[in-house]
């Protein structure tokens, strides 16, 4: 078994995310950030051993694997390019991206393996998998979806909840939302199938938002053995279904 | 499309489980119940339209094409002969069988296809499959397993935490269980795997007994079209996974 | 201590909940069924040792201590009146009556102890008495009510989520509703505070219909030790807070 | 109204707690941190606009209305007769205090409000003081405890779950108790009691530990108005029940 680190390029990384993504990846022998892309690189350019580069100096970043972008939608094209042009797997979390965007990704995953996400959970991707196969398996149940984030978030339902509701249309149901804002949730996702005298409950709670930062450094992991395509988080959870 | 009805033989139908059968049946058009067969067959015979059979008028019972057997280990073994001497499904969930009666199931199944489960709810059916499914996913996280039943629950964890936690350990959890006993409480699951800022919960709730009769008569319909073998509820749910 | 049964009226009792009354009643041996107030009396005129009336022989019932009525909103008036004419204590579940069938009541709770509500069960009594007083502790945080219903409830919220809504609002809080219609679900109602980095959740799941049966008859004991007023259910659930 | 702000002195300010303390002290403007006691004061003394002191230079700190303590058994006895001696509140976590400084408590409290607890959270105490109210409202209920801790925490039940028991108690139940350790939950506690065909479930979650700093520091804004005496955390949470 290779045991040699997944190099990183960390993409946004003065970012909350960009930030977090460093913290946890310096706890993981498998992996090693080769190249941190920040808005302005500090004076001594390597910090904890890591090099620092300007978005402005990207061409000129070392060898790596896998690229972690969370940044803005007018960062994404030159790193999404840098990937396909190098071989490297792309793993973006950027929110906002144009339909223009969105096709760069379709064309740059003939080439290289990728993933564009808004949630990079892992239980929230087993979840979606959970309830497609549910609603699969129990038809004619009442399918209803409620999830409960912090009041601060403007948009209901979550886009994670429309990740989950697809899930369970592609099962065949036919699911209905409900939206709570309370307090400062990270995030609560409930699916319910409803039957006769009968009742399976589908939950996932988040309490910490390093969660999806684990979840980018998992899936960057998991990329560097896969094929060009474009993943999904559940498809680089873990074995697949029929392994 | 193939709309004639299964024909169903009740064995055990004084029992509360058979009445259930009985009076549920009665509601679907695609089953139709031939012979009930009870501890005492009333005078007339035939009640609602259905022929009531002694135990020991069990050789005469007319053509059927699935038994389903909810009665004493002491009954059993005549009823899964009279279905492999036919060709006709088995269903049981008859309890306390012995091990030479075990053996007697894995035999007959080599010629009629059939279920023999302690718990024939459609919803725990999924839930086991979903468990395993999440175990497999979440390797690492902790798995745990309450379950709650009525005060009068003897046994604990009850059989369906078990098997819960057999699918758990299928899929590499190492389960720990915990169980409640209230009120009157029919019978909830609850499984839970739990990582580093997230948590997913699996739940089933049962609120009304009927249920178990309905899986019982929705695994009978599904068996009818199944090649021999033993079965799992979970087998005869809904489409396979990669249907 | 007086083991003397309380004398029970039930009127309305050729319907669901009468013959609920009349079945939970038979198991308790405080109290007693004097009469039964039915659509058509049968000519037997005693059934089970309690005697039968029609709606039109009302004055002629024998001595009563309490009257429970689940009928309409056109038998409403007799037997509020005979109760307030004998004395007797009067608990009230029939919906749909008037204002001035409202104010009557109001009336007659100076002359005798009366309690009309639209949900019996214990549990949610208590709940209410709950969320009143954690909304008065938990002031600034936010307050959601999530009710679940079969697919066949018409109403949302739910008459029982707007009276535990009230019990927050007298605690000062400023609750949202959600309501689910799924199944066969009896009711649940879900009361959520959730401050900063903490939530307190108060929930009351049904499952059984006997339960507002059980709650009007235990309503109808405590009413016969209590002076005239009108009474709410949470008011006779058990010793008062500071007892 | 009066705005002056509590005047607190923070002991233990080095440790977790203490740090948590005084971040959120500054958040508030009702609340002035006059003096921090920690193990080793920095050179400059003052930081942030608070003084350091050494544990060794508490006689000298100014005046204070609150004295907020999370040490250890051995700085205890110091601080509680400081503020004895200076009429001033006491708040204390520091766990493992002994049966004499127990009594020293119990004698402080006749001349100076102060609390002594394992758990501040304000959600807990509401918690509390719920489950004795529910308690007592529903006598002959079953009552089960549940709480959930991260695998490190050793001692089982949590104490706040043996709180929540003698809460139960003192309201007649007689409660059941299972503990679950998965993941690093930081803290959740759920209290259910059914009957028949009924349940009312009461849960604490906590999903930030900063709910401990907040609490402490909420009771001390509270203690501050009160009488001498030995308080719990739920008797300063908020307006009294009949207030």
């Amino acid at each position: 078994m290779n045991n040699t680190p997944t190099r990183l390029l960390i993409h946004g990384a003065s970012g909350r995310m960009g930030q977090a993504l460093l913290r946890l990846a310096a706890e993981d022998s498998l992996l090693q950030v080769v190249a941190a892309v920040v808005r302005k690189p500090p004076a001594q350019r390597v910090v904890d051993g890591i090099p620092h580069f300007a978005a402005s100096e990207l061409a000129g970043v070392p060898a790596f694997d896998v690229a972690i972008d969370f940044s803005l939608p007018e960062g994404f094209d030159p790193v999404l390019a840098l990937c396909a042009e190098r071989g490297a797997g792309f793993v973006s979390g950027t929110t906002g991206i144009s339909e223009r965007q969105q096709a760069a990704l379709t064309a740059a995953a003939t080439r290289i393996p990728l993933v564009w996400a808004t949630n990079f959970s892992l239980g929230v991707a087993v979840l979606a998998e959970l309830v497609e196969r549910a609603a699969l398996a129990l038809p004619g149940w009442d399918c209803d979806i409620v999830e409960s984030h912090h009041v601060h978030k403007k948009d209901a339902p979550s886009g994670t909840a429309l990740t989950l509701g697809e899930a369970a249309q592609h099962g065949g149901a036919d699911p209905r939302y409900a939206s709570l804002r309370a307090g400062d949730i990270i995030g609560e996702h409930f699916v319910q199938f409803t039957g006769l005298g009968e009742r399976v409950e589908l939950v996932h709670r988040a309490t910490n938002r390093d969660i999806f930062a684990r979840g980018a450094l998992h899936v960057a992991g998991q990329l560097v053995r896969r094929a060009p395509g474009q993943y999904r988080v559940r498809d680089l959870v873990a074995p697949p279904a029929n392994a």
